[in-house]
């Protein structure tokens, strides 16, 4: 199926968004009539079970589907994959009820999920999330504010992370419909890069939902668990922005004058390229690992117990933090490339220099993922490698 | 007088350009209002004489009043400060009757002038230019595109540079009043940052002046003359812009909250802004002693004879090299301290990264200025430092 | 067998090479007792198939192998992995008799092999080599001066790259015998760092060796095929010696005092040890997946062809450029964390700053890498990543 | 004076450093006669006052000739003007006794001075200073155990930095002849780099000298006091060694054939040289700012009052901080620059190598300055640049 889909995934990234830019970039509201394009192609959360039973795309190959995405519109392939991060806990941790009203549906429908982790004052220290579960007998009773939340102005249900106003204190994931009554979407966060997706400011006024919404895991862990898919994928758009950025450095450079032959036969343009081209099959590489010591984990016998052990995989962490960064590196470079002509939007290279930036932000910044690392998996000497 | 008119830039900066950073950014219309209240202090074109014969600013001075600028608004310092680009090229090579003519106005009436030097297709190879220049005993006649040149749509004259028809081949710079017929204005370029400022992309078809309009001197290196001051000018701009994320970056450290304390108490955060204040130190002091080799050029007896033999001063290339390079490391630096706060347009941050790139894109990016150290600079062993 | 051969690696590398630094690096003689007894542990040539037709570790096994030498000493790791350079020439272009006679003792004996590629005046440009081959019907005469060989010293037997005297020009490879006549040592070079390997240039006057020695191969690609699997596993130096460096940090910070506490609980060491984590990560990933595609190759039907076809693969060029950049950076942060301490012969690290140097000198500079990567994985849309 | 003084500075370095390399390297004994005859040429102490009254060099010319010195010889260039630590604390803080009996002869015979400041234990943590003095009316009595101080082993006297017994606590600075007993030089450390410079371990036990040895300053701030001229010429070896590196490169490119011509001709390396080039004269001119502003403290009125309140200059600081790290740059490059006979002892890269990682470790890490320039000149408003 990979290499089917695949194709179509290239195809719907070179027609439907390479060549969209300046419309994509535009901050209009969020282009969905494209994603449902996308999941007209039979494409939209690839990687949950189909209708048929058809079981969903593992995460190493989701890995060069968002890649694929991205080198079209980074913005685009995050609108598309970042309900993984929802759909994964509930996958693991939810009841067989939610699952089937919640997850079976959304490939045939092409719905979107929202996580809600994100507070302002608790910014990287999720222990410190503020917005409150009141769980009863029979419902939950949600109130807070989260403050960035993508996909969660369409999406048709969201995960939220509140504490628990049990005691002793612990932390909750519920799964939230969208419309239910006290959910109300204060803004639309105007954002640097990735401007084709829609990133939220949401407000939570007692919200009730069935006791039953409540997921059955790890208190924040959950989150944890819900982050390593997702880390993955966003280093994943790193990738396809990168080639993205290569290849119109070398369009450019077969064309650009220079010294009497042209850019393309300048050996310092070709160390750049040799160097980028390193980075790429490096971060693609690192990529793939990563992901495919996920889906090892998922196809072990018990792997929401597997990971509410391990919480924050060492590879989800170490991925984005390399792809964060050699992607902002290439992203550089290229933003170099192009001379005056570079500067201006009439070069894509502006936007994809912003769109590149989210990688090393979003989910936790390179600081934070360092800390984990160092605390989780460089102190005790067993878990180094 | 230089402690005084600093006063006044930091003031103008500060309440003119700090407050605006959304209007400034929009690429509406060039604020020719804004840079009109920067002339009725007082200020603009701040290095030529003054109407009462009161000298210019020299160029190591220069530096901090840019730097103050470019710490409110680097599109507005660029636009207030390029003018010398062309001046410069006049002041030294023009007549008498040229100068009198046209520069000792500017200071009186805050004008504007554009040089006119690169093309399409040249890019970075000025001996390629392709724009005519047809001198006959009375006047010379214009013909050509050119492709990047800022102030261009509001200004009172245009440097252009062009290769001369005579024989043997050579090239001239000429001073064009800009409502000469023959000169239009073909398009404004959207630019990724620097966005109010005003780069304009400008065509000549048989422009007509006077051939007195020729300025004097050793042909395209007259360019390279003027562009060392105008490099120095941009390499000070990136102090600006790395002040001002310094000051973000402290004033947001001190109410983040982070274990309980603020960032502002953090080690990492600390290390990040040591290293911060010392580049931007070490910018400055670059920018200071590259300017006061230039002031003492023009202060020895025939500076224009010696620019003419030395062209492009080492120093300037240095400065710009260097001040790029370091100013792009703070701005990205600076781009990941704000959480996902940074990347929205709720922070500045997104601005003074797209502002910063611009130093080591204009006038000659890295590669270009690298291979003319060399050439120049290092080859002959007597010209290395 | 990979787990409890890697125990028996690690044991030797941590009892005999880690305790063994000072006299590891005096460059007295090569170790050759030292080497002994990693044969006598059953190791040596482990690559190679064992007298009972066990078959020898695949490539990406090797890459922990290698990396757990490097752990102790990366000069004694290079001189047990290097002679893969030769042995996979002969073993992939060999007649069936040279590979008999030649590689079926090696395992059994823990002799070495040493591949003679290198020249002062060619440099990376192997198309150069002056050393000239006179193929006649029973025997071949080799003349030459070759410029750095390791283990020629003490190897069994010599594989030489040279130019072929017949027309039409070409280059051949060729099995020689180290007690061969003609062959000399002229002298051992001392190098920075691998100090307990032995380097050397030969000089080579009409050697006269059996026509059936020379391999039957694709000219200068079977070098390119050769350094297929030595760039990777030169690349797994880097990975041990990276690992070396941090667990060296560890050690020192527990102890160190610093504010009160100790370094082990600074987050700017904090954070550098999870950078240096994540890198290690990713620089293992890299080889693996590398030395995984290689294997590959080498399960499949026909991999001399493949591999002549192939030549360099882009993923050895990739692994060595990156590993070598990555553990530069390592080391030299490593080196600054030791304070006045860690620039004396008291700590290892100023050794392994040394040691890792290497990985980006030999087998190709990181400019020739970059080079060749461009032109044949860049230029050619179909290889890129 | 200056120019002739730099003559014969730059004739002694070529001629008796440069090619010298071999033994300067061997850590054989300290060559003292080597740095007798540069007493010879009159150039010892150039600091400092002459016997005729002849005042000593000024620090901005003072990092021309540490560049000069350090272009032959990093360890010479630091053995021979590391004595300016302790001058000018004796010079500033010390009685006119003192300065008579102590600092005038050292220019006349050329003798060393050494500075005991740095502990095992206290580290960059100078406050945790273990070493006391018991200063009594006539004498001071002191005693502890001195890490690492250079020239401690042939210098005529030395001062000591040690914790008073007195109450309230604080630090004193006590100058003692080295032959007082009680001194005694525990060891010679045997250094990465810098190997024709002395540094020792020395203990002290009841060492007793009179109480007007005692200087008169401000505690502990007197030890940055003296940092302060000493920082600024070690970042001037950096000047050196990275000016020495280059001249290595294009030496070697003349020669080194590439591609159908030399090294020299080829773009890549001609980047790299333009890149080192502007980093030199940057290192330069932030090393004559620093040591300007130094020079111009000294000539105030009352340089002593001036520096007690200043302390550590931040220009000292972001000189060494930044010279540190760009002449690590260079050198990294340079090493890269020989192929693999730049691995080997025939070329000098490996010892520049060695060398350069001093600057950013000795009177400071850079993790250690970055610290202080955060608060000490970043959180204060008004002192940042």
């Amino acid at each position: 199926m990979h290499a089917e889909m695949m194709d179509k995934v290239r195809e719907f990234a070179r027609q439907e968004l390479v060549d969209d830019q300046t419309q994509l970039d535009s901050f209009a509201e969020v282009p969905l009539p494209l994603y449902r394009r996308f999941h007209d192609l039979g494409l939209a959360n690839w990687w949950l079970t189909g209708k048929d039973g058809e079981p969903g795309l593992g995460l190493a190959d989701s890995v060069d589907v968002v890649s694929e995405l991205a080198y079209g519109d980074a913005g685009a392939a995050f609108t598309l994959f970042i309900s993984i991060l929802g759909t994964s806990m509930v996958s693991l941790y939810g009841s067989d009820e939610l699952r089937e009203r919640y997850l079976d549906p959304m490939r045939a429908e092409g719905s979107f999920c929202a996580t809600l982790g994100s507070e302002q004052d608790a910014g990287s220290e999720l222990a410190r999330t503020a917005t409150t579960a009141t769980v009863g007998a029979d419902s939950v009773v949600i109130t807070g504010e989260k403050f960035f939340s993508t996909n969660s102005g369409f999406a048709d249900f969201l995960v939220v992370v509140a504490r628990s106003t049990d005691t002793p204190p612990g932390h909750v994931a519920v799964l939230v419909p969208r419309d239910t009554p006290g959910v109300s979407i204060e803004r639309r966060w105007e954002m640097n890069g990735l401007r084709s997706s829609g990133t939220y400011q949401v407000s939570l006024r007692e919200v009730r939902v069935p006791a039953a919404n409540v997921l059955r895991g790890p208190g924040l862990r959950m989150l944890e668990v819900g982050l390593n898919a997702s880390r993955i994928l966003i280093a994943a758009t790193a990738v396809g922005i990168a080639r993205r950025i290569r290849d119109l450095c070398m369009d450019y450079a077969k064309t650009k004058p220079l010294k009497g032959s042209t850019l393309l036969n300048n050996p310092v343009f070709a160390g750049k390229l040799g160097q980028m081209e390193m980075q790429i099959e490096v971060m693609r590489n690192q990529c793939r690992a990563a992901a495919t010591e996920y889906d090892e984990i998922m196809a072990a016998p018990d792997p929401a117990a597997v990971f509410a052990r391990r919480g924050t995989m060492k590879a989800a962490m170490t991925t984005k933090l390399f792809c964060g960064q050699a992607g902002w590196d290439i992203a550089g470079v290229g933003s170099e490339m192009f001379g005056g002509l570079g500067y201006t939007h009439d070069m894509a290279i502006g936007k994809l220099l912003r769109d590149m930036r989210y990688v090393a932000i979003v989910e936790g910044g390179d600081d934070v993922l360092r800390d984990v690392i160092f605390s989780r998996y460089v102190i005790p000497v067993s878990k180094r490698t």
